[in-house]
């Protein structure tokens, strides 16, 4: 079974280890801040590896929970260290400042760039980026399992990480190359806009984006 | 009320029209083939007003439900007539020669490429791209009702198209300037990778993207 190292103890790292508890993973939670591992380990419960981010790396699979400027500075200084492991990008790299556009020029995406600083012998592949933390702890919203849309160049890795988001009690859609991360950002910033809007009283940051399909 | 004239009797053509009967609206339904339009609205059945693409325009809201080419060559041909109008733009501008991007350039949209053919005094509106024809013609999908993501610059416009949608039985759901149009053409882009990708079984272009929110 595949350990997952998770970088980054805020909310999304808190969703994502809730569900890689539940998952039964061995986890490895680090984060800039060791005591802030150490406590958010214990309220997930499980026997989970706390440290600091610079700390050998114990997953296979290793999830950069963190915003995108972050996780741009972790690949680089982790650097070989990354290679032969799967990372996970669930980053969305949001002009914050205008909340108009994305930061990343049209036509790549967050994900083709930390493949570009990635260790060639890595794996780079976009998921959970639409998830909202929120929903992502309750691992389903109205009822529902969430959809977990994932891309990348390697079947491998991304086999990988569709079988963790299924022991997560997540429906996993592979849509394609990693270069698809480019329409999952967009969509997801778009969604952002949506929570953001005090007009959408419906859309609090816990709605979930699913593709329905006939009963 | 607003009158709706529908541009196409293909198969969005069939499922907007289907739609606005339900709504009760009055519509006129032209194509290039007037005997088409004609037979399309006998099966509609409601009191619909047929004829050629080039007819007088009867409706305040056009739309455009034929593909992206089709879209601007109806537009540079109707010119000044749509002065003043609502056109709504459906179209989804993808590459199927290589099914890896759309035909637009990063950066801009088939929305935005319409509007800019189209008088200054016309709104373009962009709606139903997220919406496949047989699940739009049914109106609900898993028992929900579909919803209809709409971009557009002039809000008395897109108002007009939200009590549409509404009055057809499905959930608008406003989401910005017109320049959205890229992220929602870029995802439904994405959506029909899967809808074609034989692999995924349960994804036969009758599926419905939804934003869930908590029961």
């Amino acid at each position: 079974m595949t350990g997952i190292t998770i970088i980054g103890a805020g909310s999304m790292g808190r969703a994502i280890g809730t569900r890689a508890v539940a998952a039964g993973r061995r986890i490895q939670l680090l984060d800039r801040d060791p005591d802030k591992a150490r406590s958010l380990a214990v309220q997930l419960g499980g026997d989970i590896l706390t440290g600091a981010v610079g700390d050998a790396l114990d997953g296979d699979i290793v999830v950069l929970a963190v915003p995108f400027e972050s996780a741009k500075a972790v690949v680089r200084s982790y650097g070989d260290a990354l290679a032969g492991r799967t990372i996970v990008d669930i980053s969305n790299p949001v002009d914050f400042a205008t909340f108009d556009s994305l930061v990343v020029p049209p036509g790549t995406s967050a994900a083709e760039i930390i493949a570009d600083l990635a260790p060639d012998s890595a794996s780079v592949v976009k998921a959970f980026n639409t998830t909202f933390a929120e929903t992502l702890t309750e691992g389903k919203v109205a009822g529902q399992p969430l959809d977990v849309f994932i891309a990348g160049d390697d079947a491998e890795a991304k086999r990988a990480v569709a079988n963790l988001v299924e022991e997560m009690g997540l429906r996993p859609i592979d849509v394609g190359p990693l270069r698809r991360a480019q329409e999952l950002e967009g969509f997801q910033f778009l969604m952002m806009t949506l929570q953001a809007d005090p007009a959408k009283q419906d859309f609090n940051w816990n709605t979930g984006l699913k593709i329905l399909t006939p009963i």
